[in-house]
């Protein structure tokens, strides 16, 4: 003791910094380590996070889990209207949006605007004040896309007669489907549904339909896979960054046109409609993850994140493990570039089913891969790296498929296990477009945002309970 | 004095390594930094040096010839035949070829092997062995394409009936021409010359050339400097990774090709070539360069080099006030990844006119853009990035209109100056491709060099010697 009081002390502080600032403040040195108790210092969580923990049921489930999002091979396999990929939607007067369940009464301005817009797209009514009146009468069922293997992008509407992208998982043969990128402005999809924006999509549903499904069925090399990899290494990040995708997919999409015996003019535009839009790729991105992560969703015991999507008011999750069941929480705001004359004021809560991208590895969590992409999401090429790096502490692994030339071709932190999340504290990262609050207006910015923790506390106890009573032996493989 | 006795020595080494060695084992404290003399030691050269370093006239012209190159705006405004580009083809049997000057029978085995493949071609000489006769009587003129505003890649063989991409700088009128890219494996700017080599080139010089001439006559957007910008944030460098600038250049082609009146099965062959080779871009992306370091040609007193060029034998530059006299040196040896089956025993010396890349800031100057890049020449994305770091020592400023993500958004070092080279040592680094040192091989890899010093010294001598008796006022414009 008396050895201890003769020497300098050399303090570690964890945890409050005030401590560590006492012994500064009476001239001692000090050195301070961030840390705050796991499970936000809520003791049941933090004893049902700690049971889970290396859980060798748990572990075997991720296993399994993590190794079929691995092997997914998605593929584009066609092009159709949404009603025949989808068969609830033949049966009824019925439109998907983002992310999870949603009343009409209680979804923000863009989505509103996009489903009444989608509703007299239908001719289901003719005019947008009496699709609202219809869509609040409940004549019209609101489901979630990824009710039914689907996916779309901010207000992600789809409906009967719009076309989707079927994208199928040759390992395991799910298929998943994403509607069309209309470009930028005022598009349906940021809420916007003038005459120009139902215009549009009364093209991309005929004229467009028709050249692109000759397009799709002939192509040479359907596999998006590889594709995706090579555009990491062109600098997209395959959520906000597309360009170099759009454009490897523009080639593939030429060729096959030209083999086929579309009048050219047809060929023209289509292939014009394609070149304008550098996120034209993002929905096939998005069909593609949601085949990837499809193919790892239903394992038993399994805490890897499967779903991760935005209805403009709420954030909501989905286990692998926990099957169809949703954890939400409210949506945090976007730290983001906005266009000019726009401010965070403006903007509608997070939204959108894009955040499949980071739930597979891509996004913000594939950011390394994208420098250039802070230009429009915000911050420095070196928080970009940051960002991958960082993610690794949340995921069950890298995918080799999908590797970052800037990490020296580590593969993208994927697989996000909502365990790590609560552990940790750290939370999945996504880049996102921004729409306007109101309907109509359209995007106003983009920027970065994260998953709330508020998911992921319910969705690990709800995981932990259907573990109750059953032995900790691991899983057999379903 | 007895101060210094009576305290610990900090030495501060700089230099020779073995003095710090000696302090060392006698159990002293050195800090070693590396530093040798500039010029070599050359006592002459460095007191020649030392004039140059700060002289006004100098400093002006550098200013002016610095300015003309940013201002350059390459744009492709043709695709004709060599012989109408370029007047001394029509008048006589002339083939250019890469690099400094050189005759026939101290030429490398794939530039004589390019050029008995063009002689053929021209329909001069029936055989190869012919045709090798006939090169070797001097029946046929052998000129580098860099006199006649010109480059080639590898062997840089320009014949009269060979269609050339043809790229005005708007901003000075002056025009610059390179030849078509052959796609990979067995082509003739690797030396090769076999039946299938020359039946491509005929293709290209007839169906290829006819639809191509209109493709580019018909662009809505001809301007490079945009695009190759675009591609710099998509993991090109421009030199040995083109994928992006290819994918951006076949959009625009695609969307002028559907403009015309030409037959479907034309536009698709043609198309079908332009997909199916990355590196497609690249002679495009040199006519551009050599369009803007030709605007920064000629001026009296600049020490900026305008002209990096190889033969396979020789090592050639030329610097903005020396006019058309090139400073010659052997050839560095190439630090490569070599395909399967070949060491550097089978490699011919660096080779080829695309070194103007790296003249204008690209290539090695901008791997920092292209991590991916390292996959293909060797090293680490932490190389890569260092490297356009080190490359800022040795020029005149950064190019704001060649900016680098991952240097966050600065402009790429642009603009070599030969005085900065020979004061520092520090050469600069040129990513190429390498070719088999026999005829007809081909390419049996690719990897990184350098421009060998004793080319810039007596560049820098050259120069001095046209300062001699000039006041030391800044040259006017001219």
């Amino acid at each position: 003791m008396k050895t201890l009081f003769d020497q300098d002390l050399k303090v570690v502080n964890v945890g409050l910094q005030s401590f560590a600032a006492n012994i500064t403040a009476a001239g001692g040195e000090v050195t301070h380590l961030s840390w705050s108790p796991p499970a936000g210092a809520d003791a049941a969580l933090g004893w049902t996070l700690a049971n889970m923990m290396g859980h060798p049921r748990v572990e075997e489930a991720n296993r399994i889990a993590y190794e079929r999002y691995l092997a997914a091979q998605p593929r584009l396999v066609d092009f159709v209207l949404a009603r025949e990929a989808i068969p609830a939607l033949a049966r009824e007067r019925r439109i998907l949006h983002s992310g999870p369940p949603i009343a009409w009464d209680d979804m923000c301005g863009p989505q509103q605007g996009a489903i009444t817009g989608a509703i007299v797209y239908e001719g289901w009514a003719s005019t947008v004040e009496g699709a609202e009146k219809m869509a609040a009468s409940g004549a019209v069922a609101l489901e979630p896309c990824h009710a039914h293997q689907a996916v779309g992008p901010m207000a992600g509407i789809i409906s009967p007669s719009m076309p989707v992208w079927v994208v199928e998982n040759t390992a395991a043969g799910n298929r998943a489907f994403c509607n069309v990128n209309e470009g930028l402005g005022k598009v349906l999809r940021f809420g916007a549904n003038s005459v120009d924006v139902l215009e549009r999509l009364r093209w991309l549903g005929s004229e467009f339909f028709t050249s692109m499904q000759a397009a799709v069925r002939g192509l040479s090399d359907p596999d998006l896979k590889p594709l995706m990899a090579q555009a990491l290494h062109m600098g997209d990040e395959l959520h906000n960054r597309n360009a170099a995708a759009s454009g490897l997919l523009f080639k593939r999409l030429t060729l096959s046109l030209l083999n086929s015996k579309l009048d050219n003019g047809m060929i023209k535009r289509t292939l014009a409609f394609v070149a304008g839009n550098d996120h034209f790729f993002l929905n096939l991105a998005m069909a593609a993850c949601k085949s990837m992560s499809d193919a790892a969703h239903g394992v038993p015991g399994s805490s890897m994140v499967t779903v991760m999507a935005r209805n403009g008011v709420n954030f909501g999750i989905r286990l692998s493990g926990t099957g169809d069941q949703w954890f939400q929480a409210p949506a945090n705001p976007v730290n983001g570039l906005y266009f000019p004359g726009y401010t965070i004021e403006d903007a509608a809560a997070d939204l959108g089913d894009s955040a499949i991208a980071e739930t597979n590895g891509l996004g913000g969590f594939a950011m390394a891969a994208s420098p250039a992409i802070v230009q429009f999401v915000g911050g420095t090429p070196a928080d970009a790296t940051a960002n991958s790096r960082r993610m690794l502490s949340i995921t069950l692994g890298n995918n080799p498929a999908f590797t970052l030339p800037a990490l020296n071709f580590g593969g993208t932190p994927a697989g996000i296990d909502a365990r790590l999340v609560i552990d940790s504290g750290i939370l999945p990262i996504i880049n996102t477009g921004i729409a306007h609050k109101k309907a109509g207006v359209g995007q106003i910015g983009a920027g970065i945002t994260t998953a709330p923790m508020e998911c992921f506390n319910p969705a690990l106890a709800a995981l932990a309970k259907t573990l109750q009573g059953s032995s900790s032996a691991p899983v057999s493989a379903v």
